[in-house]
């Protein structure tokens, strides 16, 4: 099937992306679609754009529409949400094989299967490069409420859902060209971020959860936008608690590894405050939740006591 | 202010549109926006692309930033819905002064301001062009319902709210660098298409209307999509149905001035279908709403009784 139009690119969208799901109450093919809507959703945009976000050179067409994605389905649970629809706008450059966009839209619908997410529709132009701009909108599961940022109190436990520094570790070896072998969580971790869909509903209905987010900019730059105006993080962290593929590259390559992870970014970890009184009974009942410190009634960011003083990453500024 | 970081933009997009809106429940700045939800919205998606869709060349940057959501809200009118809110995946190449960006977000907030429209969030990242993503969502009116398309029956009025063509001589006439004073109501329709917000929302609470649309591809290729399967339409259209300035144009380059029209795209006019009893009543209660034929049961477009045989619009493939 040769796609050589924008009705071929449509037909090979239908084939992927099922038009009967119980949030589409109109699919694809009309000006706008039709969706059902709980009183309060949660609606988040991210791009995901060829050599800014990602390369074709280590990305796979499947990897490129599993991430384009995950980071929108991310940003939905890091409100507590389960996500319910997504549309998709897609740049698409001359010259890519059939197989290519084949993959690609393989790779997403594999994760919009897997969130049960439906694809509401879009917009499909021709560019210059491959572009991404999802917009993903859910709801809390029944009995949940939206998780806030800037809701910690002084005591809080700061928690972790997921790895911080892995995907970090990753970018830095494929673009360095690592041989396929090395590393392999740390690279998987910046091709196809693990999810934390069912963590994030579990959040959302858990007693002293007080706000959660997730740090796609690594903790340093992140921490801040989540912490209250007046309050502070005391970071506990070891190398005990970081991936152990972190600590065998940062070790290799002369760095520290816990200043390495909280400049990390791209991780797509759960970041959220607790009450200490409903932190036993949470650890004890989310896998993969672990203290990673508290809010301080002191404003600032600190590591093991000491004060924290590190760049994080901007878009629009060098970074390394 | 300079516009050198993330942070600079996301203040001047804060300056642009309000954080208070009825919609919006939780504004900009955390992992997603909340906004409060009919049980039914519709939702669209456009890109709105440097060298795609329009050329700085002769755009201005508020013409840009008013065109990027017009698009998106004629979408929303299209299915007789009022515009709610909308997100906003932004791209921005390097070297662009910072009173581009002022003015671009001040001709999209405009916009946003007539339309009632808020803002709920989206992403900006660094690019080689400046690309717009924006995706919009609205409802019925109170007694409304969505317009959808192919819903017209065997004898329905065709009509349209809004000029067809208009927009296609303009966009002829910016490319070929025209003086600035000749066929101004040619290029506004390009640079800035109407909108007919107000006309959608009395079409969907008006009886008799049975489906409609908008018109972004020509009248061409957007009736086929409009018309049920099974039914046709005869096409009622002569020069004095058109915009003075199409038949000047058209005329003067020595070409026929009701097929140009029918070709033309992104004029954005409603093209919709109204049982034939209900017709006199509502041509007589909405403003600018003409009828141009009728729908057949014979399949295919004709023209005042002769088959039409024009191609459209694809971004695929090649046109004049």
């Amino acid at each position: 099937m040769p796609l050589s139009s924008e009705n071929d690119f449509l037909a090979l969208i239908d084939r992927h992306f099922p038009a009967d799901h119980p949030h589409l109450r109109l699919g694809r093919g009309d000006d706008c679609a039709v969706i059902t809507c709980p009183p309060e959703m949660c609606v988040t945009t991210d791009l995901f754009l060829e050599d800014v976000h990602f390369r074709r050179s280590y990305f796979s067409a499947a990897d490129v529409g599993h991430k384009a994605l995950a980071v929108n389905l991310s940003d939905v649970s890091a409100m507590g949400a389960r996500p319910l629809g997504f549309s998709l706008g897609l740049t698409i450059p001359a010259g890519l094989p059939d197989a290519w966009w084949e993959e690609m839209f393989s790779g997403m619908a594999g994760l919009a299967g897997e969130a049960g997410v439906a694809l509401t529709g879009g917009d499909l132009s021709a560019g210059g490069k491959v572009g991404l701009c999802l917009t993903v909108w859910g709801a809390p599961p029944p009995g949940g409420r939206f998780l806030r940022r800037r809701q910690g109190l002084p005591g809080d436990v700061l928690f972790l859902v997921g790895e911080v520094g892995l995907a970090r570790t990753g970018l830095h070896l494929l673009e360095a060209g690592a041989e396929a072998s090395a590393y392999p969580a740390s690279k998987a971790a910046h091709l196809r971020p693990g999810l934390h869909l069912g963590a994030a509903l579990a959040l959302s209905t858990a007693p002293g959860v007080r706000g959660l987010m997730d740090v796609s900019d690594g903790l340093a730059m992140d921490l801040p936008r989540f912490l209250a105006p007046g309050t502070g993080a005391d970071l506990r962290l070891a190398p005990a608690d970081l991936h152990p593929e972190i600590v065998a590259y940062t070790t290799a390559h002369g760095r520290d590894p816990v200043r390495w992870a909280v400049r990390g970014g791209e991780d797509y970890a759960l970041l959220g405050a607790c009450a200490p009184d409903a932190w036993p009974e949470l650890a004890a009942t989310l896998p993969g939740a672990r203290a990673i410190g508290a809010v301080t009634s002191c404003p600032g960011l600190f590591l093991s006591g000491r004060p924290l003083d590190l760049a994080g990453f901007d878009h629009f500024a060098p970074h390394d």
